[in-house]
C-alpha cells in the first residue's frame, strides 16, 4: 500500500500531480501510466519507489503534493483538466498518436492530461481541425494567406488549431474568429497566463467560442523546450497541418515533422522564392509527399471528409461568385468592402495588369458585386 | 521516276520545299519521310502522288517550288538549314522526341529540318540545356527569378532555351546573356524576322553568341497555333523545363505539358498564392511529380550531370560566400553594389526584419563583403 496518494485519491488528482511532477513528453512516464494507472503510478513516485529514470525525473517534486491546490484554482478560473475515460478526451486524436508513437516516433508520445479553458468540447471540435503555424516574424503576405486559409476552413466548420504566436499563429486564429469560427490555440505554458501577453485581446476572444489548451498547469511558464513538446501536440489534434510563411530554422517546420511522423496530411504554401520567410516552405515542398496549398479548398481536399465536404461543395446552393474564374475572384477580392480603391491599386493587389483588372471589375460590376465610385471601386452590399 | 524533283534534287532542297510545303507538327508527314527519305516524298508531293492526307496539307503549293530561292535567301542572311546527318543535328534530343511521339504522345512528333541563325553549333550548346519559359504578363518577381535562374544555369555553362517573348522568356535570355552565356530563341516565325520586334536589341545580342532557331522558314509570320507547335521543340531540346510565371491559361504550361510528354523534368517557381501570374505554377505544383525550384542549384538538382555538377559544386574553391546561411545571402544579395541602401531597404528587399538584416549586415561586413557608408550600405568591391 502506497504511503502518499495524491490529493483525494482521485484519477483526476494523480493526473494533476503528475502534470506538475515530470514534464510533459516524457515517453516512460506515458508508458507506465498506460500499463499501471496514473493513481499508482502517482503514488509510487510520491513514495519514491518508482523507476530509477521516472523518480530522476521527478526528483525532489516527489515530496510536494499541490494537486488539491492546482485543482481548486483551476476551477476558480474555469479550467478543467480532462484525462482518458472523460467524454471530452480527444481519443480518436490521442490513439493515433498513440499508434505513431508506438510504431517508432518517439517524439509523438500522447499528452497524459490537458489543461483546458473555454466553452468548447474538446473532443468535437477536434473531430474536424486543421493546423496553419509559421513563423512569428511573418510579412503581409502570409499573414493574409494564414488568415484567408483560416476563414475558408472555418467557414466549412473546421476547427483552426495554431500556437497563439505572433505572426502566422495569431493570423490564422484571427481568420477563423472573423467568421465566428472556432479556434484553439493550443500553448507551451498554463492556459491561466497565455503567451504572448501582447496577444491577449486575441486569446479573450478565442475564449468566447474556442479554447486555450495546454499539458502544465496553471501557472507554468513558457520556456524554450516547451514550446517544440507543444508542438505535436498542434500537429497531434489535427487532420492536417498546414506550415504557411517559415524561415529555414523554424519551430513551424517541427510541427510539420510532427505532422509526417502522425502519418497526417502535411501542406505548405508557396511564396515568393526571393523572401527569407519563405525559404522553409519551400524546402518543405521541395520533400517528398508535402503538398502546396493555396486556399481553403487545396487544404479540405487533402483532409477533407470525402462525399462530405467535396460533396457539399459541389452541390452547395451557387452564387454569382461561384462562376467566376479564379483571376475574377483574385480581383473581386481585393475590391475594398468600404473606401474605394483604384483600379491601379486593385491591379496590384490582385497581382494582375490593370487592363485585365478593368476588364474583370467591368463584369463583375454587371453581376452586382462591385461598383464604380467618382474614387474607385468598392463591393456592393 | 518523279516528274519533279525539288530544286537541285538535293536533300537540302527537299527540306525546304517541306517546310514550306507542309506545316511544321505534322506527325503523318514525319513518319513518311522517316520511311522513304525526304528527296522521294518531296518529289512525290510535288507530283501530285503522296498518301491521300499528305498531298491535302499540300495542297495547292504542290505546284510551287521556291526551295532554291529560299536557300539562296538565308545563306544571303547567313541562315542555315540543317537535317539529320548533319553533324550539328541535335541527334540526341530528336531521338528523345521520336520515342515519346512513338509511344503515344504525338505532340511531341521530331521537326524534319531546322532553320538557324547564329554562331553556336546546335547539337553543342543543346548538349547541356535547360528550357526557362513563362507569362508574357509577367511581374517584376517573376522577372527576377527567371534572369537569376538563367544567370545561374549560364554561369555553370547550361544554354538556356526559351521562346523570344516579352515577359519571362526575355528575362531568362537576359538572365544568360548578363553573365556571357549562351541562349537560344525557339522562333513561331522566320528566323529572320524573329517576334516580337519589340525584343529586337535582345535578338540581335543572341545572335552574339548563341542562336535563334525555328521550323518555318525564312519569312514566315508567327501565327497563334504555330505557337503551340513550337513548345515542343522547347521542350524537346532541354533537359528539362522551368515554368516561372504562368497565369491558369497559359502557352508555358503547354511546354511543360510536353516536357512530361517527354519524360523530362518538369519544375515550377513557387510564387505569391495570391498572384494571378503564380496560378499556374500552383496547378503545375499540385501535380505529381512537378518539381518546386527556386535556385539555378535547384535547377541542376533535377537535370544535372550527377558526379558532374554536383560533384563541383562540392569539391569547388570556398569563398567567405559558400560559408554563409540562405538568410545572410539573401540579405547580401540585396545590398546594392554601387548606390548605398538603407538597412530598412535591404531588409524589405531580402524579406527579412530589420534587426536581423542589421545583424547579417554587421556580420557580412566583419568578412569584408559589405561596406557601411553614410547614407547605408553598399558591396564592397
Amino acid at each position: 500500500m502506497p504511503v502518499h496518494s495524491c490529493g483525494d485519491g482521485s484519477v483526476l488528482a494523480a493526473h494533476a500531480w503528475l502534470s506538475r511532477a515530470v514534464e510533459p513528453g516524457n515517453r516512460a512516464l506515458w508508458a507506465y501510466v498506460e500499463a499501471r494507472g496514473p493513481v499508482a503510478v502517482a503514488a509510487e513516485l510520491r513514495d519514491g519507489q518508482g523507476p530509477r529514470r521516472l523518480q530522476q525525473a521527478v526528483g525532489p517534486r516527489a515530496a510536494e503534493d499541490r494537486s488539491m491546490k492546482d485543482l481548486q484554482r483551476a476551477r476558480s478560473l474555469s479550467i478543467r483538466l480532462i484525462h482518458p475515460g472523460i467524454p471530452e478526451w480527444p481519443g480518436e486524436a490521442i490513439t493515433k498518436m498513440q499508434v505513431a508513437a508506438g510504431g517508432g516516433s518517439e517524439a509523438v508520445v500522447p499528452p497524459l492530461a490537458l489543461w483546458i479553458r473555454g466553452p468548447a468540447d474538446l473532443a468535437t471540435v477536434t473531430s474536424h481541425a486543421v493546423a496553419i503555424v509559421g513563423a512569428r516574424a511573418s510579412t503581409p503576405y502570409g499573414d493574409h494567406v494564414a488568415a484567408d486559409i483560416a476563414s475558408d476552413l472555418a467557414n466549412r466548420t473546421y476547427t483552426v488549431l495554431s500556437g497563439g504566436a505572433f505572426g502566422i499563429d495569431a493570423s490564422a486564429h484571427r481568420g477563423a474568429l472573423a467568421v465566428g469560427g472556432v479556434t484553439i490555440a493550443v500553448l507551451a505554458s498554463g492556459v491561466d497566463r497565455p503567451y504572448p501577453a501582447g496577444n491577449e485581446t486575441m486569446f479573450n476572444r478565442i475564449l468566447q467560442d474556442g479554447l486555450l489548451i495546454s499539458e502544465w498547469p496553471p501557472g507554468c511558464a513558457p520556456m524554450r523546450q516547451r514550446f517544440l513538446v507543444r508542438n505535436r501536440l498542434i500537429a497531434g489534434l489535427a487532420a492536417g497541418t498546414v506550415v504557411v510563411e517559415a524561415a529555414l530554422r523554424s519551430g513551424a517546420r517541427s510541427t510539420a515533422a510532427r505532422a509526417q511522423d502522425l502519418g497526417t496530411p502535411v501542406m505548405a504554401v508557396p511564396g515568393p522564392v526571393t523572401s527569407a520567410m519563405s525559404m522553409g516552405c519551400l524546402e518543405l515542398l521541395r520533400s517528398p509527399g508535402v503538398i502546396p496549398v493555396g486556399t481553403g479548398a487545396h487544404v479540405l481536399e487533402a483532409v477533407g471528409r470525402i462525399g462530405s465536404d467535396l460533396t457539399e461543395h459541389a452541390v452547395g446552393p451557387t452564387t454569382p461568385f461561384d462562376d467566376l474564374t479564379p483571376e475574377q475572384r483574385m480581383v473581386l477580392e481585393a475590391v475594398p468592402k468600404r473606401r474605394p480603391a483604384t483600379v491601379e491599386s486593385i491591379a496590384m493587389v490582385a497581382g494582375v495588369r490593370v487592363p485585365q483588372a478593368q476588364a474583370h471589375l467591368t463584369l463583375l460590376e454587371l453581376i452586382g458585386l462591385v461598383l464604380e465610385r467618382p474614387t474607385g471601386w468598392r463591393r456592393a452590399d
